[in-house]
C-alpha cells in the first residue's frame, strides 16, 4: 500500500503548457497524491490555482517547485521512493500492475513532448497506459486508478471551506 | 455492452481550449471510443491533428464538428442514444456505474468551463469522477475505464502506419 506518492511535472513551459500541467496538479490532488512538484519553467499563477483549490475543497496536497528535476528524483531515490515514468513508450501498466502496487513511497513522473533520455534511465518502471498518444493528464488519471483500485473516488478531502454534493440534476454546493 | 460510443466536447475556444480539446479527443480515441464532435469554435489544426494520429496509429476513430451542439445532442437521443454528461456536480460514477454499462449507444458531454443549464437538462446522466475540481480529460479516461472494464488498455488499432511496442527501457516504434 503507497504511504506517498507525489507527482512531478517535468519540463513545464509556462505559456504553452500551463492548462495541461494545472490539470496534471490537479488530477493528482483529486485522485490521491500527495504532492505535485513542478519542475521547467516557475510559474506562480500555476501554483496559485492549485493551492486555491486546496484552500477551498480541502485535503492536504502539497506544491512545491524544483528547479532541477534530476536532483529531486535522486533524492527521491535516496530516501528508496521508487520512480515510475509515465509514457507511452513504457511497460503495459497492465502487466506490472502488482508489481507496481508492492510499492511504498512513489514518485511518478509526467512528462511533456521533450522527454530527456535520462528520465527513463532514472526510473525503476517506464509504464504505458496504452501505447496510444493521448494525454499525460488521462494516463496519470489510470495510473493513480490501479494503484488505489478505485478506491480513490472517495476519498475524503477535510478541512476544505465547500464540498460538493452529487446530484442527478442540479449544483450543489454546501459552505462547510 | 456499449455498440457505439461518442464524445462530443462542448463550447471549444481554438486559442484557450487547444490542448485539452486535443487531449479530450485522444483519450477518446485511445480508450475506446468511436467518434469524437467539437462543438464551439471550428478548430481545424485540432481536427488536423487528431486525424493524423489516426492515420499514422490506426484505427476507425471519427472526428465530425457541430455549429449547433444543443441539436446534435437531441439528433442523438432521437437515435436513442444515451446521454451522459460528465461534471464535478453529477452522481458518484461508482453508484451508477451498473446503471451506465446496460447503455448501449451512448454520447459522453464533456464540458469546459461554463457549461449551459440545457447540458444539464439534456442528459440522462449528470455523472462525476470525485466531486472535486480536476479534469475533463482524466474524468473522461475513468469514465471509458469503468465502461470497457479496464480492456481498453488492450485495445487494437488496425491499418496504422507505425505501431509502439511495450518496453522496459527504451523507445521501439515499428513500421508496418
Amino acid at each position: 500500500m503507497i504511504e506517498m506518492l507525489k507527482v512531478l511535472r517535468l519540463g513545464h513551459r509556462r505559456e504553452r503548457d500551463k492548462r495541461i500541467s494545472t490539470h496534471v496538479a490537479l488530477t493528482a490532488r483529486a485522485l490521491g497524491a500527495d504532492e505535485f512538484i513542478l519542475t521547467g519553467e516557475k510559474d506562480d499563477k500555476l501554483m496559485k490555482t492549485v493551492k486555491d483549490v486546496v484552500k477551498r475543497f480541502g485535503g492536504s496536497f502539497k506544491t512545491n517547485y524544483s528547479d532541477n528535476w534530476e536532483k529531486t528524483v535522486k533524492e527521491n531515490r535516496k530516501k528508496s521512493y521508487k520512480i515510475i515514468h509515465l509514457t507511452m513508450y513504457g511497460e503495459k501498466i497492465q502487466d506490472i500492475k502488482r508489481e507496481i502496487k508492492e510499492i511504498k513511497n512513489c514518485l511518478v513522473i509526467v512528462g511533456g513532448e521533450k522527454v530527456p533520455k535520462k528520465a527513463y534511465e532514472l526510473s525503476d518502471y517506464n509504464v504505458s497506459v496504452t501505447n496510444q498518444p493521448h494525454s499525460e493528464v488521462s494516463a496519470l488519471a489510470i495510473l493513480l486508478d490501479r494503484y488505489y483500485e478505485g478506491k480513490e473516488l472517495g476519498f475524503k478531502f477535510e478541512d476544505g471551506e465547500i464540498e460538493i454534493k452529487p446530484s442527478r440534476s442540479e449544483k450543489i454546493v454546501e459552505k462547510k
